[in-house]
């Protein structure tokens, strides 16, 4: 039987699982990054994480054929180049090249959203599907384009960057630099930038001052739930604006490239999918045209944390299996 | 030899090509639809243009051996049926039957804008390209996908449907009950309503008045080039903010699907391209994704009326010249 390793670097923490050719995860290892965010300390934290997933499977580095490894960047995966991760302050790094000969295995890179919809795609419940839109809804938002069940990177590997489709021309100013981004509106950071300023502009007051006191430089899922099951106002609005948001962007997807099921996943889905949802849905409905809205099929992600190093894990069967 | 017919239907007009299985044009003929939009006498006025265009190749009914048509409707490809045609105040139509009965041939309906799409890719510029957007932009805006070149439909045929994508969440309202869609901005009719906007609100005048005096009603692209040159300050402005909004299109569709090319067309493009290109050029710069932007491909029609009629030709070669 042969093995591959999963493995998942994130902007503050390194995920790795083992599977078998079925897919099956063995184990699963977890280590954060510390503040020295230069390359060789944290690739070095990264094999860590792997060797102590390895040993976690009752294996040895021999029994591993090959190795997915999913990044915080868009990746030019023809070139195994990781092209910019603002997280890590990383850019134009041969990551692939790197990796594979600290590993000494066959290594495949991409972006963490294409593999985290990769790995829903493959072992969640969107498996019946064969055209799907993966979006992540955390910190950013991001997202992944399954056609005819293969990952689609497009010319120039920005495929998936529906956190910057622009729903509102002129909008809320967004990282990259323009104006009315999905990510800006709808993701953590723009639900938090949405209080404040109506705090500023309108003198009002949240609970989140109380819930979580830090809210404005980082703030939890869990904690906007609280602030909402507690009434307040200000996260009640922010939120309902970011879930209308992604129906736009749902709607936009549909319209312009008829896909057959919407995955929905990310920190802020998972936690506030019951408020999310039906807001979702009714955009959908009111903005898709033809009979491309009504009981669209929307899939809840289901694997969590296992996601994305699961789909790099299986990305590198699909690609390394057969040679 | 065989030969194929391509229709387009169109809300005012029938245009009809002959090809031969090379895709040579070998007559041309067009017919223009009266005021009575029942469906059968336009259907004949659809078939008395097909019979034209044959005599005009100088062969007969027996040389045809299958005929596309296109309409100005989402079509249910698999079924046959036009779903919804505005424009002809057609709902749910077997259009493939109807048509194959009236015809005694094999015929494949589809949208008329994807058959456009197609008949570019097909026989335009963009044939070195494998994924392409098309994007027409005439009194509406519509296009059409092609992956792996292949014509996308997407479940709920809804693809292609790039007018209702929406860039201005609570923008201008749309005819089809939302807001802020790229048609409602970019289109003819949004053109129009912003310059009537403006001249509500802030009592401005426009050179238009004299160009063409119903334009409320109907302009053309000439006139609208005509009160550009003559630097009417509220149909450049309308203009620039049609062309931005077509480059944020663009730049959604680079940033969420990544595409090889796109092609740009119908008759606000082909008159005006010299002003909307650098904006959408300048546009997509600014808003696309990692290296999705610069120096895209972007590729301006050039088949004119002939598009969508030989795209229709072209798509019942490909389905029935193997049968």
């Amino acid at each position: 039987m042969n093995y591959y390793a999963g493995i998942d670097l994130g902007g503050t923490k390194t995920y790795c699982v083992i599977i078998d050719e079925k897919g099956n995860i063995l184990s699963r290892e977890k280590i954060k990054i510390g503040t020295d965010r230069k390359i060789e300390p944290v690739l070095d934290i990264v094999c860590e994480c792997y060797k102590a997933a390895i040993a976690g499977a009752n294996l040895t580095e021999n029994d591993i054929f090959a190795v997915g490894m999913a990044v915080p960047s868009a990746v030019n995966t023809e070139k195994q180049i990781l092209l910019n991760a603002p997280n890590l302050g990383w850019k134009n790094i041969k990551i692939g090249e790197i990796m594979s000969n600290k590993l000494n295995k066959p290594v495949f890179v991409d972006n963490d959203v294409n593999l985290g919809t990769f790995g829903e795609y493959t072992f969640g419940k969107a498996q019946k599907y064969k055209n799907v839109y993966g979006i992540f809804v955390g910190t950013g938002v991001g997202g992944g384009y399954i056609h005819d069940g293969k990952l689609v990177r497009g010319a120039g590997f920005t495929a998936g960057e529906i956190g910057h489709m622009i729903v509102k021309q002129g909008g809320t100013m967004c990282n990259c630099g323009n104006q009315g981004c999905l990510e800006a509106i709808a993701g953590k950071v723009g639900i938090i930038k949405h209080i404040e300023r109506k705090i500023e502009e309108k003198g009002k007051t949240t609970k989140l001052d109380e819930i979580s006191p830090n809210w404005r430089n980082s703030v939890g899922a869990s904690a906007l739930h609280k602030a909402i099951k507690s009434k307040d106002k200000l996260t009640i609005k922010a939120v309902e604006r970011s879930a209308e948001a992604i129906g736009v962007a749902c709607s936009n997807i549909i319209n312009t490239i008829g896909i057959d099921a919407i995955i929905l996943g990310g920190g802020i889905i998972e936690e506030l999918g019951d408020i999310y949802l039906p807001i979702i849905r009714l955009t959908i409905q009111e903005c898709s045209m033809a009979n491309g809205g009504s009981n669209f099929p929307i899939i809840i992600s289901e694997l969590a944390d296992d996601a994305v190093a699961l789909g790099a894990a299986w990305q590198a069967v699909e690609i390394y299996s057969q040679k």
